[in-house]
C-alpha cells in the first residue's frame, strides 16, 4: 500500500522508456502521460530523440523526447519513473547507467517492475548514498490474508472492470469512469492492482506480485479499504479469465473483490490472447457474449454478478468503425457498448448508477 | 525444485504436529505418515502423548506419539518435519523452542509452511552454526516464465486432479492412481505443486507460493519436466475452481498444465467451501455434474479436456454408504465414481489408459 499522501502524489517525473517508448511498449510511462500530464516532464528514449510525446503516442501534447538522462536534468523532475512493464518484469542491463546517473543527480526512483530496485545491492547503496529514495510499485505488503469473501458485505456498488484479454484498458476504462462516476456527484473510489494504478492514485497493490496464496485477500483488502465514504468502488482488473498466461491473478481478483457488477473490456480487433508483443495464435478469443457468460458463470457460485456494460478499446479504428463495433455489440448484448476514452463513458456510468440505485434500495 | 537424489528422498522425520496432531489438523504430517510410512519414527504432540500414530488417525500404525522433540532423540530420526500447513502458513511462535531443540540435537529441518524457516535469521543462525540445513518446501525457484500454453505439446497424457473444494483428496489420489497406474505397466509422472507432494516426491514446486503472475508458468514447467520419458503425467490439484481464498492458483494451475483429462475430486459430505477449520456457510459448493461443467467450461477455450472419473474422498462414511455415494454419482454423470483410498482405483485408472489410448491413436 502506498499512501494517497505520500511522496507519489507529487513527484514530476522524468520518464524512462529507452528504445521502447510507443503506443503497445510503453505501458507504465503512457499512463503517466495520459493521467499526470502536468507531472511528466519529459521522456527518454534515444532512438526517438527531437520528437514530442505527442508525434509518438498520438496524444500527451509537447513534452519532450530526450536522448539522455542528462539532458532531462534541470526541467523541474525530481523523480525518474522507470515506463516501462516487460513480461517478466527484468530490468533491462543496458538501463543501469542511466538508472545511476538519475540517482547521483538526486532523483529518486519510482517502478513497477516486477525485479525490486531496492533488492538491487547496488542501486540499493548508490541511492543511500545519494539520499534518495526508490519505489517499488509493484511490492506487496508483508501480510496478506486469505479472502473469505467478505468485500461481498460493502455498502458501496463494487464494480470491476474484467476484460477479453490482457493489456486491453482495464484500468484506463476504470479511470475514465471514475472521473465520469464523479462528475455526476458520486463519491468514487478506486482499488488500484497494478504498478500504474497504484502510480496514478497513490496507493494499492499489485495483485499480481504478490504470493499466489493472497490474491484474492490482497483484493479483499482492496475493496475494503476503497470502500470506506464512497458510493461505489471501482476495481482495476488484470488479465483475462482466459488468458493462459495470467488467469489465475484474474480469477482470483474477481473472487476476492466480490464485485456486484462488471464492466467487460474489449478490442473489437483483438482475435487472439496477446501477451508482450507475442500473440497466442493456436487459440482464439471467445466473442463478447461468451466472454460474459464466462465470467458471470465462473463468479455465480459465490454470488450473482452480472456484466452490465462493455468498454471498447478502438484505438485501432476509425470513429465510424468505432461507433459500429460499439451498435453491433449492444444489439448482440443488450448492454451500452462505448469506447470510454474516444467518446463520453456516460451510457458506461448510467449503467453503474443504476445499479448503486438497486443495490441501496435492496440494502435500505 | 527439489532433486529426487537428494536429501529429501532418504530422511527419516520426527514429526512435529504439537497441539494440531488429527485427522484434519496436521495435513502435511498425516501425508507423510500415510506414503513415507518407513520413514516417520514418531510424532512430537504433548496433548496426544502416550497414544499410537494409528489411534489418533485411524491409519498410520503402531508409531507413537511423543510429549518433547527430546523423546524422540534417538530414534533414528535425522530430521525434524513441520507437520501442519495452517491458514496463512506462519510457524506458531510456541513452537520456537522445539525448532530450537531440534537444531542442537542434530536434526535437520523440512518445512512447507509459507514462512520460510531458513529467512529467519535466529533459526538460519542456529542451524548454521550446529551445522543442520533448512528445507522450506514451498520456496520457488528463482527464475519463473510466464505460461504460453505449450504444456499441451507434450506427448505424455496429462491428467490434472480438480476438486470442488480444498483439502479435499487431489494429491491423495493422483498418488492412489500412479500407484494404480504403475502397476498396470504404465510410466506415470508426477508433478508435485504442494508442499506435501513435494515432500513425498522429492521435487516439485509449490505453485501457492509463487508470485502470482508465475502460477501457470510452474505448472508448465513441471508438466514439461515431469512427461519426460513417461506416458502419464498426473497434476496435482489445488484449491477449488469455486473457493473464494484460492481460486486464483486452481486456474492458473489449470490453465498452465493444460490435461488432456481430469479427474475431479469430491467429499459427498461436504457441503460448504472450507478452510483451515471453518467453512464458508455463505456459500454451497456446486453439484458435481455444475463441477464438471464449470471445469470443462474455463478451459475450454484454451483447449477441449474433459473430466474423465470421480474420485470420492468417503473417510467419514461406512462403507456402504461410500459405495452408495459412488453409485449414485456414476448414474448422474455417466464416469467412474470411486475412493481410491478406500476401494481398488482400478476404474479410473482404466479411464486414464483409455484416454492415453486415444492420444497415442490420435497423435501417432
Amino acid at each position: 500500500m502506498h499512501d494517497t499522501t505520500g511522496a507519489l502524489s507529487s513527484y514530476r517525473y522524468l520518464v524512462l522508456a529507452e528504445e521502447r517508448f510507443g503506443p503497445q511498449t510503453s505501458k507504465t510511462a503512457n499512463s503517466a502521460i495520459r493521467y499526470l500530464p502536468d507531472r511528466v516532464v519529459a521522456v527518454v528514449d534515444s532512438a526517438q530523440a527531437g520528437k514530442t510525446v505527442g508525434e509518438v503516442l498520438g496524444f500527451g501534447g509537447g513534452a519532450p523526447v530526450l536522448g539522455t538522462v542528462r539532458e532531462g536534468l534541470g526541467l523541474g523532475a525530481d523523480a525518474l519513473l522507470i515506463g516501462i512493464a516487460p513480461q517478466g518484469g527484468q530490468l533491462p542491463e543496458s538501463w543501469r547507467p542511466m538508472l545511476h546517473a538519475a540517482i547521483d543527480a538526486g532523483l529518486h526512483l519510482v517502478s513497477g517492475l516486477h525485479f525490486h530496485l531496492a533488492d538491487d545491492a547496488e542501486l540499493r547503496a548508490r541511492a543511500a548514498a545519494r539520499g534518495v529514495r526508490i519505489h517499488d510499485l509493484r511490492r506487496p505488503p508483508a501480510e496478506l490474508p486469505v479472502s473469505t469473501g467478505k468485500a461481498r458485505l460493502v455498502d458501496a456498488l463494487v464494480v470491476h472492470t474484467v476484460g477479453t484479454d490482457c493489456n486491453i484498458g482495464k484500468m484506463t476504462a476504470a479511470l475514465q469512469l471514475r472521473d465520469s462516476l464523479a462528475a455526476r456527484g458520486a463519491r468514487v473510489g478506486f482499488a488500484a492492482t497494478g504498478q500504474t494504478g497504484i502510480l496514478i492514485e497513490g496507493w494499492g497493490i499489485a495483485v499480481d506480485a504478490v504470493v499466489a496464496d493472497f490474491i484474492g485477500g490482497a483484493a479483499e483488502r482492496l475493496v475494503l479499504q476503497a470502500a470506506e465514504g464512497n458510493d461505489v468502488v471501482l476495481v482495476e482488473g488484470q488479465g483475462s479469465l482466459v488468458h493462459p498466461g495470467y488467469s489465475g491473478v484474474t480469477l482470483g481478483l474477481l473472487h476476492g473483490s466480490m464485485p456486484d457488477a462488471m464492466i467487460l473490456c474489449h478490442q473489437p480487433s483483438r482475435a487472439c490472447p496477446w501477451s508482450y508483443g507475442r500473440h497466442y495464435d493456436w487459440m482464439r478469443l471467445p466473442s463478447v457474449p461468451e466472454m460474459i457468460r464466462i465470467c458471470e458463470g465462473v463468479i455465480a457460485p459465490l454470488r450473482e454478478s452480472k456484466v452490465i456494460g462493455i468498454a471498447l478499446n478502438t484505438w485501432d479504428l476509425s470513429d465510424d468503425e468505432a461507433r459500429a463495433a460499439g451498435r453491433r455489440l449492444e444489439e448482440e448484448t443488450g448492454l451500452p457498448a462505448v469506447d470510454p476514452v474516444r467518446f463520453d463513458p456516460a451510457p458506461l456510468a448510467d449503467a453503474i448508477l443504476e445499479a448503486a440505485g438497486r443495490k441501496q434500495a435492496v440494502t435500505a
